[in-house]
This record gives structure tokens, sequence and C-alpha cells, in this order.
């Protein structure tokens, strides 16, 4: 799977996702008030407004980017009707061309993990047939439980051409406090960094110019510690969050990708998804955000091709 | 919330929760299919068999237990329908009774975590209306990404009566892959219980005998650990995974609890909920699956009163 992301990647020269995290308050009254006419100010009122504000805005960008990457719990948040848009989403996604890295961070042990990687990214038995519940074609996943709580995914990956991005060092402000404790030399996210390399060895897409569907998020906010972190797993795409709104720039991801121009791709969400509540998006207004959303992709792959000498 | 947990537990005298982890393979031959029967072999038919095998388990076991711990994977492998099961059994429990401890090892940064927070333990607002969708009583939660990750969960806790369970020690065998790791003198899943310790002093019950809302997993495999940890997180309640199935006896877990004899509630899913598939069980039949869990319950109820010296 990896190796169709960067085919996607080079086809819209984009090492681009969007993050697909709607708050209610991103969404122009027109649709929220639509959906809650239809549905009621209910569960699934506020679900279907969801799922109409990512319609609009998967159809404004989905020639221009290759993925996007849904943070489900936006969707949770409104129950049973919420991840029911969740799983809409990634079908609506799939329809339009788009890959979808589903932002789940789930991590357990053993056949847990198991049911959380058939649920998200495999097949799952009933009876004499099978379904692929949620469908997404990435996901991330949390590894504070070990291997136990890899390899499951890693196993599902294998068998579905599927693939996963493990925690490694978290764009936010007290992602130090376990993930930069030194353990033996090093910091923790590094000894992290280096079991992604080992379990990255042993999945590769022999379609993705040698990169692995092992990948790792590596916060775009740590641009020094995404520069080491880029040495010790150079087969694993790096999926990099914390652009646009949470501080990170262009200039912050060089060191992110390898010397080939790949091994990165690079999330925003509200950057993008609420761009027309930015001055500089602010003459799109609230109902044309979509168009913003389009406008401010194409100044982040500005911003980013300008950074890596494109 | 946590208060509500011991007075539970205090009634029952069980310092027990079952976890309601259904596989497919557990669940009987007639109410497999039955469900599919009713809905084909389809999602929503497994979805339902799990959601009936539940029913059983819950109408045998809600006079003798305190709690269950839905483990939330094994709902979201069956996709939404699988979810839609999920919230049913929660409300279930609470119908019957019981509190319900959401295995959901949820953990994300800011607003993506108290979107978690609010879907499971929390209200949502929808326009003038607010709807509590998954209302667990307790959830499990990922520390990996440190403080971020874990307030929103914390203040949602204390806007709602909610409780929270960190994970500090995992019972599987590749825990101390990371969490063990030796960090200024100590291990790091010590830290992780130091952090826990100082969320749990902002964190109060009052009806709770001095305990905080704010509890720990700590696995029965490492009761050395298990000891050391009940020391630095005096007024955390720990949830005890690993007994049963996975090895651990009741005589391990004698130093999870203090000497108020409070402090600890012990899982045990499998060998609860499948325990017509054991020797000592085998005699009830799978069709009596429910009455072979309650002799479980009734001989792990002793397994532990036995090891406290009760």
């Amino acid at each position: 799977m990896i190796g169709k992301l960067i085919a996607k990647i080079k086809k819209t020269e984009a090492p681009i996702v969007v993050g697909l995290d709607p708050m209610l308050g991103f969404i122009p009254e027109r649709i929220r008030q639509g959906a809650f006419q239809d549905l009621g100010e209910t569960l699934e009122g506020a679900a279907e407004a969801v799922y109409r504000f990512n319609e609009e805005l998967v159809e404004a960008l989905c020639d221009v980017i290759p993925a996007v990457k849904p943070q489900i719990a936006m969707y949770e948040q409104f129950g049973v009707p919420g991840v029911a848009a969740f799983k809409r989403t990634v079908d609506l996604c799939h329809a339009k061309g788009l890959l979808v890295i589903g932002d789940v961070k789930r991590g357990d042990i053993g056949s847990t993990s198991a049911a959380y990687a058939v649920g998200h990214l495999g097949r799952v038995g009933v009876g004499g047939k099978s379904y692929a519940p949620f469908d997404e074609d990435f996901a991330t996943v949390n590894p504070y439980l070990g291997s136990d709580g890899v390899k499951p995914f890693a196993e599902v990956c294998k068998e579905n051409n599927k693939g996963i991005f493990v925690l490694v060092k978290t764009s936010n402000p007290s992602s130090g406090e376990f993930q930069d404790q030194p353990v033996s030399g090093k910091p923790l996210y590094e000894l992290v960094g280096e079991k992604v390399n080992e379990w990255a060895q042993d999945a590769p897409d022999p379609e993705a110019e040698g990169y692995s569907e092992i990948g790792a998020v590596v916060g775009a906010t740590y641009p020094e510690m995404g520069k080491r972190l880029r040495k010790i797993m150079p087969k694993s795409y790096i999926l990099v969050p914390g652009y646009g709104a949470q501080g990170g720039r262009g200039k912050d991801l060089v060191h992110f990708f390898n010397e080939d121009g790949l091994g990165a791709i690079v999330n925003s969400s509200r950057g993008i998804i609420a761009a027309c509540k930015q001055e500089a998006y602010a003459s799109f207004g609230e109902d044309h955000f979509a168009e913003a959303a389009r406008a401010a992709v194409f100044d982040m792959k500005k911003d980013i091709a300008e950074a890596l000498g494109w």
C-alpha cells in the first residue's frame, strides 16, 4: 500500500495528507442547519453534518492530494452515528480515488490488537463470508505495549496489502514527558524508532522503491528529532503532523525527507479544512470553505516544494 | 464514580470485573445460528450474536459482580454494527445495575483526546441539546502522549463524575520493551506511575474513602512491579488484567491491594466468559456457558478471598 501512496504523491506532486477532523464549529451554518432539519439536533444530525462537510471537501481536493487522514475521535464523539459517518467518509474517499489513513492510534495486545487490525485494515470472517469492516488503507498505532501490540497489525498488513504508522515522537508539547526520557544513553523515541526499523524490515512493499508498510509518526514541531529519526528508520515513511496550526513550517520539514525526495508525508488538518477562518482565506467566506481549503492546499504544496528545493 | 465502584465491590464482596471480550468462537452454535438466521452471515448478524451472548452472561452474573469491562476491539472488528453492539451492551449492563469499564485504550492530544473523552465518558453538544454518546463509567487510557493526552480525560471525568485507568504496566510478555526501560534510575513504568499519582491528586472522589477518579492498569503477571506501583500510587485504584488465562493467580494479587482491603479490581475475560471450554467447567456444556461463567466467578472470588485472607 505504501507503493500506492508513493505513486499518488508523485502524481499529485504533493507529499500532503489532509486531516479530516471536523469539529461542529468548523462546519458552515448552512450545512449544520440542513442536517439538523433533516435529522434533528441529534447524534445522527451531527454525524450527517460532518459527512456533508467532508463531501464538499473531498470533492474540492480529490484531484490535488493523494490521501486524507480522518481522525476517528472526531467521529466517535458522536457515538454510533459518528462512527457510521467515519465509515461513510472512508468509502467516499475511496470512490474519489483518495487513499485513507485512519488516525485511530489503536494498540493493545495479542488477539485484541489483531481484532483492531482486522476491523480497520483487514477482513473479518462471519460464518462462510468475510467483510472489510472499516477498510482504511493505513492506520496509526500506539507502541506503548511493545511488539505484542504492533505485530498483529503487521501481520494483517501483510495479508491485506495495507500499512501502518507507529507513533514514535508526537507533535504535542508534553510528548517529551515519556518519549524523551533517556534510556541507555538515548531518548526513548529513538529506541521506539529502532524497533519500527526492525518491524519495517519484515514488511517490505515490493512496489515501493525500498519503503516498508511499517511507517512512523514524527511531529513537525520537533525537526531536529525528525532528522535523527529519518536516519534510524531509512525504510519507513514518516507521517508528519503538526504543520500549520500546531506551528510547523515547510523549512522544518526538510530533514523528514530522504535524499530521493520521498520518505515523508505531511499532515495538515485545521489549516486546510478550516482555512476560511484564517485571515488569508477569509475572503472565500464560510460557504466556500472547500474552495478556501483548495487554495490552502496549493499554498502548502508551494511552501513544502520551496523548502525541499523542488 | 470510583466511590460507586467501591460500594459495589463491597456489596458483592467481589473485587472482580468480567471482561466482555467475545470472539465468535466463544459463542454457542445456537446463539450464532439464531443471529445468522435473523440477520444473515453479515456484520449485523455477527454483532447480534455478540450482543445475545452478552445478554445471557449479564443476566447470569449481574448480582454477583460489580462491573464488566467490554473490550471495544472485539466489537470494532465487526465495523459499525459491532460498535452499535458495544453501545447496546453498555446500556444493557447499566439497566442490570453493573458499572462499565470501557476498555478502549484511547489516547491522543488536546482537542482530540477531549473528543474521545466526551464520546466515551462525557456529553457532546448538538445544537441546543446534549447527548452521552457511549456513556461508559470508566475508560482505559494510553499515556504515551503525556499529560496532553490524559488531562482532557481527567477534565471530562471531573465534569461528569467518571473515572479512568491509565496504562502503566501492561500484562503482556513484551510490555517491558518500552515500559521497563530504565530512566533516571527507575523503570519507565514507575515514572508513568508517578505521573498517575500526580494526576490522581487533582481528581479526588469525595465518596471514595480517599481514592481518586484516576486509576491505573497494572498486569497480574508482574506481581513484584505491582507491589512497588501500589506504593507509588496510593490513591489510585489498580485495574489488574492478566488473571486466569494469562497466568495470574490469587496469590499474585495480594500486593495490588492496600491495607484497607481496597485499591484493586481484578479482571478476567476468557477465564469467565469461555469457562465452559475449560475442563473444570466442561460439564455445563456449551449451551449453559453463562452458568459455567457464574461458577467460574465464584471460584475466582474464593481464590482471591483466600489469597487476601478475607
